[in-house]
């Protein structure tokens, strides 16, 4: 990885953590383990990839950096939202998630649904703040955005489809579906919105959204590849878990070196997207080998 | 209940029946058990006492009817979010509702968690939709409105109050607050609404919105009455179920009689804060008697 991305990536993280801390609800009300609850979850030390591709997406258009953040933040919080209900026991049961423990062992099913159901909603209040952007249509346009990424034809859907499992992912075109909608659709977004901020073109807003689409799916196929593998260490979560819960994944359904092969290609791809950039898609560019060699 | 009520009442009932039912996704994509799950709680025959709330103050404004209608509905899938998500094992644990199985004794907990998270996020895609208002900025207000009331400060802190029960809730001022955030927020959000629609100005958006606090009050003391009074077949849910599990509510805290008595007290001061209107406001002010007699 490069001193500049590792910079970007960092700093990325760390704004996001700094707004994340001051825009969530302060843990010393009457609803004190609540709070605590979202920030354990929400303040983990996340990578904070969609906030990065937020920042980048939207700095090549020279966009309003308060936008970009808030925006990111509210992403963040979709995201956090989606890996609480997800580790949940009548989903996918996971006592780990980034080195500790999930939610739901720490506070209880009750609390763990209560606090996923409350970022989901900060995240609009969010959007919707005039803080976000001085122009009520942009926000309207990010509320819009993000409510489809995640909503029931968008990230719920996928979730839906992967809880369904079994036959209808065990093809290949129907689980390249499945990701696209639950772990895709919100990456797409989070490019889509800094494009969006940044008033890019209609061509350049196509060719982020291509690029995303395609690194979102490499992502994920990454992500199956470490479960097989089984980096427990790096990943800090539960690994071999697909396997043993006879769940198909990428991997088990093409194996380890056609996997490997596809994410190589979907990364040349989604390099390619961005050529018409020129170097403003540096960091962007640069994230994509980070992406496919990352082991956590 | 006059005439004119009941019409009213059954005018939006079914008005709010078949806007959900054209915007809810259709049942027959790859998702269908999801799209399913989420008309079984969405188009059950709710009271729809909600969007009759915004319809109704609205009106009293001559607002635009589509914008009162969508914005009706978005609060509805949220009102609805929140029933799917309190009836869970984890939660109140509930095997009736409406006089139904609960979503998850139908379909399962992992796809009744889901149909909740896409009902919360579907109604900000609904309120950020051109559709609904042809202003971003009152798309904005409304969805800063319900996120504010929905959110962690409001009917999901309510909820985690509720959750972390017995001590805080056994004294009458926290009790109030918890059933004040838990029920109260998204009940005023709905009458609020109307008025924000309506361009209604702050003296009558200040009157609208203490009529609804105690309109909220009133409507969960009844509730606890009616759990009290054990009347299964009007209620179509468990009752008996607060005094059963240990848990508090105005009834067991302030006995039956001194409850009826807050009611009546509440609800004559609800009516009080109609006055200003005169007659534009009969039909909030005859919903009141509705509430508090009503047995189910």
């Amino acid at each position: 990885m490069s001193k500049e991305l590792e910079f970007h990536l960092k700093e990325a993280a760390e704004r996001v953590n700094i707004a994340l801390d001051a825009l969530l609800p302060r843990p010393d009300g009457p609803e004190e383990r609540l709070m605590r609850a979202l920030r354990y979850s929400a303040l983990d030390g996340g990578k904070r990839l969609r906030p990065f591709f937020t920042l980048e997406a939207g700095r090549m258009f020279d966009a309003d950096e308060t936008a970009l953040l808030r925006t990111a933040v509210a992403i963040e919080c979709v995201h956090t939202y989606s890996l609480i209900h997800d580790d949940l026991p009548c989903m996918d049961d996971d006592d780990l998630r980034r080195g500790r423990p999930t939610l739901h062992r720490e506070f209880g099913e009750a609390m763990a649904l209560l606090a996923g159901d409350a970022l989901l909603t900060f995240a609009f209040e969010i959007l919707a703040d005039p803080a976000t952007h001085r122009d009520p249509q942009m926000r309207c346009l990010l509320v819009s955005g993000l409510a489809r990424a995640a909503g029931p034809l968008g990230m719920v859907a996928g979730q839906a489809a992967d809880m369904e499992g079994g036959e209808i992912s065990s093809d290949l075109i129907a689980m390249t579906r499945m990701n696209r909608l639950k772990t895709g659709c919100l990456i797409n977004f989070s490019v889509d919105a800094g494009a969006l901020i940044g008033i890019a073109s209609d061509a350049e807003k196509l060719s982020l959204s291509r690029y995303a689409h395609d690194v979102g799916l490499a992502f994920q196929m990454v992500d199956d590849l470490l479960d097989a593998e089984g980096v427990v260490r790096d990943t800090g979560k539960a690994v071999k878990k697909d396997g043993a819960r006879g769940k198909v994944n990428f991997v088990t359904v093409m194996g380890v070196e056609a996997t490997r092969e596809r994410v190589g290609m979907l990364a040349a791809q989604a390099k390619r997207h961005l050529m018409p950039f020129g170097p403003r898609a540096r960091m962007l560019i640069d994230a994509v080998d980070f992406i496919i060699t990352r082991r956590y």
